[in-house]
């Protein structure tokens, strides 16, 4: 069914050139208008892949999720417990250039969804990296980095949660956002389930 | 200068009317349209007092943030650590109906604020409302309810973003945002800074 196929790519294509013209020109500059002319096509047949911007904005959300999973999945590799953790909430966090703009995509897909109840919010993107980071730390348990009784489940929650968050202060460039503050409130949450005198050699 | 009054009032009328139809129907069903017929006007009429629905959802996040604000003033009145830091984050964090419609609201909005960048991030009602409960944690530590190296900053800022990542997850739907999950994330946030053994009374 080589027309299926062909349906598939062309709404990547359109997907990849909106996503080009948030890292180049910022998310205000990623309208439809400018999407259409960044594959020099008019702005009519996008609306053959597509129901709408809205959409558009849904599958841009879902590239990002894959984006950041295989990049969480790269960075992760061949290491384990608070080192991973760190490493994971690094590629999720809007810490850089890359992840502030995945934010602003991010937090645009949020408000669409809000006003919009035609779109499917899609997997449990969240809850998913929250279990990934809970085997971090029950990794980071075994090791003797946290405590016994450290509770994963609310840790890994609450670096979830503050992740989202940041998003959002990202978005509202509010003074929380700033990169060491953020790192800060990752620890502050690590902090109280560290085993005392444990060397941290891994997770700086 | 009875015109500018009367604009204003107008304005306000407006966003009243945004809300009332969130309330009654939810924010997707909140459009423009929608918001002038409650007023029994035509939509035409709207743009004599906004430059569009953006400024319509910049003002409702700002009504929005104003109710918050006389909402917490009276929650906490006579209230101070512990009990009044619970009053407060019942007041922002989506646990009822209505915080939830606001969550909408304030999630749609931050949509439209990585969408364009002509809306005015307005003030910055988080740091506002971190101060806010950091004075109460504070209170907290001088009350004995936690310990006197509690980082009342980090507290602070950390039941903040959380409270932000759980709008999120309330438009998204997502288990995180269940209340008794929310709740337990609050107390797992406090929970390693209590004075161990003091009787909680108040904070339930």
């Amino acid at each position: 069914m080589p027309k299926i196929v062909d349906h598939e790519a062309r709404r990547n294509e359109i997907v990849e050139a909106f996503l080009a013209v948030v890292t180049r020109a910022g998310m205000p500059a990623a309208t439809s208008r400018a999407t259409a002319a960044e594959l020099g096509v008019g702005t009519g047949a996008l609306w053959h892949y597509f129901d709408g911007f809205d959409d558009v904005a849904a599958a841009a959300y879902q590239r990002i999720s894959e984006r950041t999973n295989a990049r969480l999945a790269a960075s992760t590799a061949g290491r384990r417990g608070l080192d991973a953790v760190h490493a994971m909430l690094r590629e999720i966090y809007p810490l850089e250039k890359e992840t502030v703009e995945e934010a602003y995509v991010v937090v645009g897909f949020w408000g669409r969804l809000a006003a919009n109840e035609r779109i499917g919010a899609g997997k449990d993107v969240a809850g998913h990296w929250s279990v990934l980071v809970r085997d971090h730390l029950v990794e980071a348990v075994q090791d003797g980095e946290l405590v016994p009784e450290t509770p994963v489940d609310d840790v890994s929650d609450v670096l979830f949660a503050v992740g989202m968050g940041q998003q959002a202060f990202a978005v509202m460039r509010s003074p929380l956002s700033a990169p060491a503050r953020q790192l800060s409130l990752i620890e502050h949450c690590l902090i109280p389930w560290r085993t005392p005198g444990f060397a941290r050699s891994h997770d700086g």
